[in-house]
C-alpha cells in the first residue's frame, strides 16, 4: 500500500471524526454573537443582572434548610398569579431577574447555567437585553426546558417552580417531562425572586379604586350574568366555580380597574357557588360605590361578600370540604386556564377542569355592548385621523422619529371622550423596522421617520364603551411598485374576509386561507394569527375565536362576536405592511340549506387606508366596490365625529384619503356611456381628442 | 265556581292533552305522499318486493331452528363483502329486496315493519322506488336504526345482520346502541337475502380474466410496493396485513379487473406478511400472464401464492395463531375500513386497527402515474369536445333527451384510445333536473333537452393511464342573467382554487371556503364536498383527501396527489350549475417561513368552459388571466389531440369555446393606448366617432 493511499485514508477518517463530533454536539439555542465575541476576553462586563442571578442561586440553596432538601433547578415564568401575559410592575419577576422586557417567556436556572425560552419573535430583542449568563432557546424548538434541565442537573435531584405562576396543564406537562429525565418537580410556594427582590420590589399601587362599569355600557346587570353562570354551572353538575381570570371577573361583576397594563381589570379572585359570591380583593380598592354596586350589605345569594385578596387560599380549602364538584378553567386559545396552585389546593376528585362558561357568555356581546364597540371604534378612528393629519401637516417642518409618532398617536387617542387607556403596546415601525414582526420601538432602537419607506402603526385603545385594535400602513413620500403590490395584496385579503357570508358551522380556521392566499401568491406569509376575539372594554385578545390555519379548533363564530382581521407582508430588511380591522359577526337572517344560519361580517374599525399604496389595477371591480363602500362609511361616520370635534384639518385629511376609486366599467356599460355622451371622467379623453380635432379640421377645409 | 269557568278549564285541559299527545308521537321518517294516499284504499298494489319481504321474514323465523333462537330484526346494508358502495349485480341484495337502485343505504326489517335509511339526496328517488311497506329515514336524521328497532322489537330479543357486509366500526356502534335499547346484535353468517334469492341470483360472471397493469402505466413494480408496505408494517410493529379493499389490492399488485361497476378491480383478498403474499381470488380469473406477473412459480417472500377466494376465512384463522400483530384497515374518509367478519375472525388482542398504509403510498402518484393522469385527461377532454361538437352540430335537426346525450357522451369517451370504461354513473341533467343534486337520469325521468335551460353533464372515464372526473354546464340557447351570474360564481371558485399557492401544513378543509365563498355570496351552497382524491386507473373517489369545511381531518396535500375541485349552484325548480376539474398538487420549490414547502395546484382536466355563460364583468382581471391561461392550455393540448384524431369539427368547436377573453386594461395603459392611437378593439369607438365628426365638421365650415 502506497503512502498516498494511507494519507487519503487518514484524511477520510479525520473528516468522518469531525462530522461525527458535529453531529454529536448537543443542539444549541439561539446563536448569541455578542457572547461569542466576549468569550475569549479576560474582562467581562459585570451587570446588575449577574448579581441577581447569583442571589437567586443562593436562595435555591438556602431553601434546603427551610423546606426539605435544596433545589438544583428553578423555573420562572413571565406570567403573574392570574396567568396574565402583561403584568403589573410588581409582578415583573422575569424582568427583574434578567432585564428581559418582552412577554411569553420562561427562565430556567441551575447552579451553573441559566437559559430562557421565548417565542422566535422575541429572540432578537432578548439577545440584546440578556447578559451572557443566559442562553436563549426558542419555545417549540428542539430543546425543551426539561431537556435542558435533564442535561444539567444530576439524576434524582429536585427542580422547583412557583405553582402560583404556572398553569395547571403546563405543570402536569413539566412534571411528566422531568420525570422522564429522572428529575422531580417540587412546588416552591415562596417565590424566590420575591425573596431577593425585597424592598426594591414596587409596592401595590395605592388609591386604585375599582370602577363600576355602568349598566348603559355593560348592557346587563351583573346579577343576570351570575344567574346565567349558575345555570351553566348547574348544567355541568358543578356546585361552584373558582374564577381566576381577571377579565372574566371584570366581565362578570361589571367592574374595571387599572391593575395591569393594557387590560382594565382588578387583581382579584372570585368564587361563585349556587349560594354565594365571594370576591377576593385588596380592601383598599373598595369604595362606597363598589359596596353599593356589588350589594355587600345583604346576605342572600345575590349579594357579593368581599374578602381580603389572600383569603382565597384558606377559603378554598374550607369550601373544598363542602363542594362535590368545582369548576376550574381549562386552557382555551389564548387563556392559560387555572394555576397549579389553585388546582392543587383542592382534592383532585372534586375538581372539574373545563373551559370557562364565562368565555362564551362574554364573547357574544349584547346589543348595548355591540353599539358601544361601534361607538368606541368611531372615536378611535377619529383619533387616528386627528393624529395622522396633524403629523402630515407638520411632517416637512419637524423631525419625526418612531417614538415621537408613538407619543402623538397615543396622545390623540387618550384625549378622546371616554378613553381609558391603551389596549396594547403601540407599535410604530418605520422602514426596515416595519419588516420585523412584533417590533416594539424603544429609545434604543428609535430611528428617524422620513418619506422614503413605509410606516406601520399598530395600536388600540380602551374606551368605556369598548376596546379597539387597528393597524395601518402609511407612506409620506411616493411608494415603489413593490410596496404598492404588497399593500394591495394585504388589503385584498382584508376586503375578502370582510365581505364573506358563511354558514355558522364554518370554523374560524377555515376562513384563514381567504386572507392569506393573497400573500401566499408571492410565496410569503405573516407569522401572526389572522384573527383573535376582542373584548368590550376588556382584553384586546379574548377567547374563543382564533383565525389560524392548521390549528384544530372546535369553536364557531356567533352573532355578536367581535374579532380582528389582520394581514401583513414582510420584505426583509426593506419594508413591511400590516392592516388590521375589527369585525363584527352579524346574522343575515338567511338559512343555509343545512339549516345553519348564514352569518356575515361587518367592519367596525373605520380608519382610512392609504390610497397612494393601493394599486387599483390589482383589485377586481368587486373589491373596489367594497373599498368604496368602506370609504363611504368612514366619510359618514368618522366625518360626523370629526365635524363634531371641530377638527376640520382631520376631516379634510380623511376626505382626501377616502376618495371614491373608479370601479371597472364593463364594456357594454362603457359603450353606452360613450354613445350617450355622458361626461364621465372616462370618456373625457375621446371628447378632448374630438375637440382638438374639431379645432384642427376647419383649417383643412 | 261558575259553569263558564269549568268549561274553560276543561277546554284548557283538552288542549294540553292534545299537545302532549302530539309531543309524544314518535318522530316520523320522510313523508311519503303516495303511501298516505293509498292508506285508506281497500285494494293495494301487490308487488314483487312485497313477496320478497315476506320471504325474508320467513327466513328470520326459520333461522330459529338452525342457529339458536329466531331473530326479530334484520339489518341489511347496500355494500358488499369488500364494503364497496357500487357493487356487482350478484351483490345488489338491497336492490333485490326493495327495488332501490341508489347506494349508501341500510334496510331494517322486523316482523311487522320495514324501513330504509339513506342520505337525503336519495330520498326522493327511494320514495319513487320503494313500495309502501317501507318507511324512509334519513341517515344522520333524528331516528337511528337502533331507535327504530328499539321501538318495534321487544326487550331482550335478537337482531341479526351479516357481519361480512358491515364495517367493524359500524358493527361496534350498532352493538352499543342496540344494547342501550336492551336488544342483542347477532352475527348471521348466511346472508338471508341470498337464501331467498336462490337460483335467480346472478352468477359470478365467467371469463373475467385479471388484467396486468403494465409497468409503463403503474410506474413501479408490485415487488417494490410490497417491499414499501412491509417496511411500513414493520414500522407499525405488525407481522401482517389483511387487505380487503379491492382498490388497494389492485394498486398493490398492479392488477385490474371488471368485477364491480366503475372501478377496475378484482374481487379478491390479500394477505401480506413479512414472509408471504397470499392472493385469494376465483381461480377462473387467473391466466398464464397473471401467473407470470405475480411470480406464482417460486417460493420466496417475493412470490405470490394464489388461493381460492373463500379460503381466506380458514387461512386467517390458521395464521392468527402465528401472528402477534395484524393490521386491518380503519375507516378513512370515504373508505369504510374492514368488515366485522374479518375483524372478528382473529383474536382481538392481535388485531391492530389503523389507517391502511397503502392509502398514502397510492395517493402520492409516481412520475409515470402523473404523466398518465395528464395523458388520460387529454384524451378525456378530446372525447368531450368530440361529443359536444357533434351534438351541437345535430342539435337543431334532431330531438335530444338526457338519456340520448348520456349515450353520446359515453360513446365518445369509450371510443378513445386506452379507454376501459366509465368511472362513475354519468349524470346528464337538463333544466330543473340540473337543480337536483345527485340526479341520475333514467328511462322514467328522461326529459327532452331544448335550448332554454342549462344542461349539466357529470362524467368520468377509466383509461389505462388514469381516471378522469369532470363536470361541465352547457346551454344551447341564450342564458338568462341569473344563469350567467350563477355560472360565473361557480367558475370563479374553481379558478381561485386552481391558482392557490399554500404551505403544506394547510388542511384540505381549510381551502373549501375559497371555492364556496363565491356561492355563499348569494346565500346558497352545494351539498357535495368540494373535493376528493382520485385514483390512477382506480377509484374515482380515493382517500385521504377530502375538501369539506367543518370536518376534522388530519391529512395534508402532498406533491403528486390528485384530487377534484368542484363547485355548484342549485336554483330550485329552475336550473343548476356544476363545474368539476381534477387538480394535481405540485411543489413550487419554495419554502414557507415556517419551513413547510409551498405547494400549488395545476389543472389536469382540460375541457372548455361555456363562454356564453361567463359574465366577464363579474370576474377580476386576475381571474380572466387565469381563464385565458387555462384556455390557452386547452387549445394547445386538446388542440393537438383533436388534430391527431383528425376531428376538425371538434377542433373548431373547442377553438371557439376557448377564445381569448379581454382582460381589464388599467387606466394608465388605456390612456397610453389611446394616445399611441393603436387600433385596439377598445379605442375603436372614439376613433369611429372622430371619423363621423370629421365627416360632419367640414359641412359646418
Amino acid at each position: 500500500m502506497t503512502t498516498a493511499k494511507w494519507i487519503w485514508r487518514l484524511l477520510l477518517l479525520n473528516i468522518l471524526l469531525v462530522l461525527g463530533a458535529v453531529a454529536a454536539e448537543p443542539t444549541r439555542g439561539y446563536h448569541r454573537e455578542i457572547c461569542q465575541y466576549r468569550k475569549g476576553k479576560l474582562i467581562q462586563p459585570m451587570s446588575l443582572y449577574h448579581s441577581r442571578l447569583l442571589a437567586l442561586r443562593e436562595q435555591m440553596q438556602i431553601r434546603a434548610s427551610l423546606q426539605g432538601p435544596e433545589i438544583y433547578g428553578y423555573i420562572l415564568p413571565s406570567t403573574d398569579e392570574h396567568l396574565n401575559q402583561e403584568v403589573a410592575a410588581r409582578d415583573q419577576r422575569l424582568h427583574y431577574l434578567t432585564g428581559y422586557t418582552g412577554v411569553r417567556a420562561f427562565a430556567a436556572i441551575t447552579h451553573h447555567g441559566a437559559a430562557m425560552w421565548l417565542e422566535k419573535r422575541y429572540a432578537q430583542q432578548a439577545d440584546g437585553e440578556l447578559d451572557c449568563d443566559w442562553e436563549i432557546y426558542l419555545a417549540n424548538g428542539n430543546v425543551s426546558i426539561a431537556d435542558w434541565l435533564g442535561s444539567r442537573v444530576h439524576l434524582d435531584k429536585r427542580v422547583g417552580a412557583d405553582p402560583h405562576l404556572v398553569p395547571h396543564y403546563l405543570w402536569a406537562q413539566w412534571e411528566r417531562e422531568l420525570e422522564d429525565k429522572f428529575l422531580k418537580l417540587v412546588k416552591v410556594n415562596n417565590n424566590l425572586v420575591d425573596l431577593i427582590w425585597g424592598a426594591e420590589r414596587p409596592e401595590q399601587p395605592k388609591n386604585q379604586v375599582i370602577q363600576v362599569q355602568a349598566r348603559e355600557f355593560a348592557g346587563e346587570n351583573w346579577q343576570d350574568k351570575i344567574r346565567e353562570l349558575r345555570r351553566r354551572l348547574a348544567h355541568l353538575g358543578c356546585d361552584a366555580m373558582v374564577v381566576t381570570s381577571l377579565t372574566e371577573i371584570a366581565y362578570l361583576l361589571n367592574i374595571r380597574g387599572t391593575d395591569i397594563p393594557y387590560t382594565p381589570v382588578v387583581k382579584s379572585y372570585a368564587i361563585v357557588s349556587q349560594d354565594d359570591i365571594f370576591f377576593y380583593v385588596d380592601h383598599g380598592k373598595i369604595s362606597l360605590g363598589i359596596d353599593l354596586h356589588l350589594r355587600t350589605d345583604c346576605y342572600n345569594e345575590d349579594c357579593v361578600k368581599i374578602k381580603e385578596y389572600h383569603q382565597i387560599w384558606s377559603d378554598i380549602r374550607t369550601y373544598a370540604q363542602i363542594w362535590k364538584r368545582v369548576l376550574v378553567s381549562a386552557p382555551c386559545v389564548q387563556d392559560l386556564g387555572t394555576s397549579e396552585a389553585i388546582y392543587s389546593s383542592m382534592p383532585g376528585q372534586i375538581v372539574v377542569e373545563y373551559i370557562s362558561p364565562i368565555i362564551f357568555m362574554r364573547a357574544q356581546k349584547n346589543s348595548d355592548e355591540q353599539a358601544g364597540m361601534r361607538k368606541a371604534h368611531i372615536r378611535d378612528g377619529a383619533a387616528i385621523c386627528e393624529s395622522m393629519s396633524n403629523m402630515e401637516a407638520r411632517f416637512q417642518t419637524e423631525q419625526w422619529t418612531e417614538e415621537k409618532i408613538k407619543y402623538e398617536v397615543e396622545l390623540w387617542r387618550l384625549s378622546q371622550k371616554h378613553a381609558k387607556g391603551l389596549s396594547l403596546r403601540t407599535v410604530v415601525a418605520y422602514g426596515e423596522h416595519s419588516a420585523l414582526p412584533y417590533y416594539i420601538s424603544s429609545n434604543v432602537t428609535n430611528i428617524e421617520v422620513s418619506d422614503q419607506s413605509l410606516l406601520v402603526i399598530e395600536s388600540g385603545g380602551q374606551y368605556l364603551e369598548g376596546t379597539t385594535d387597528v393597524s395601518r400602513t402609511f407612506i409620506f413620500g411616493e411608494p415603489t411598485h413593490d410596496m404598492k403590490k404588497a399593500y394591495t395584496s394585504v388589503l385584498a385579503g382584508i376586503l375578502h374576509l370582510a365581505q364573506l357570508k358563511f354558514p355558522a358551522d364554518l370554523k374560524p380556521s377555515e376562513v384563514d386561507a381567504l386572507v392569506r392566499s393573497m400573500v401566499w401568491k408571492d410565496m410569503t406569509d405573516y407569522p401572526q394569527a389572522t384573527g383573535h376575539g376582542i373584548g368590550a372594554y376588556g382584553a384586546v385578545e379574548e377567547p374563543p375565536i382564533s383565525v389560524a390555519y392548521g390549528k384544530n379548533s372546535s369553536f364557531h363564530f356567533k352573532q355578536g362576536y367581535f374579532f380582528s382581521s389582520e394581514s401583513g407582508y414582510y420584505k426583509r430588511d426593506d419594508f413591511g405592511v400590516r392592516l388590521k380591522n375589527v369585525l363584527e359577526v352579524v346574522d343575515t337572517g338567511h338559512r343555509h340549506p343545512s339549516g345553519a344560519h348564514f352569518l356575515a361580517f361587518q367592519d367596525v374599525t373605520l380608519v382610512p387606508y392609504e390610497p397612494k399604496l393601493i394599486d387599483s389595477t390589482l383589485l377586481s371591480a368587486v373589491e373596489k366596490r367594497l373599498l368604496n363602500d368602506y370609504n363611504a362609511k368612514i366619510r359618514d361616520e368618522i366625518g360626523n365625529e370629526l365635524k363634531r370635534l371641530g377638527n376640520m384639518r382631520a376631516f379634510y385629511w380623511m376626505m382626501n384619503k377616502t376618495r371614491h376609486i373608479r370601479e371597472y366599467l364593463p364594456e357594454d356599460e362603457y359603450r353606452s356611456a360613450i354613445e350617450g355622451s355622458s361626461l364621465n371622467s372616462q370618456p373625457l379623453i375621446p371628447l378632448i381628442l374630438l375637440l382638438i380635432l374639431a379645432a384642427i379640421l376647419p383649417a383643412w377645409s
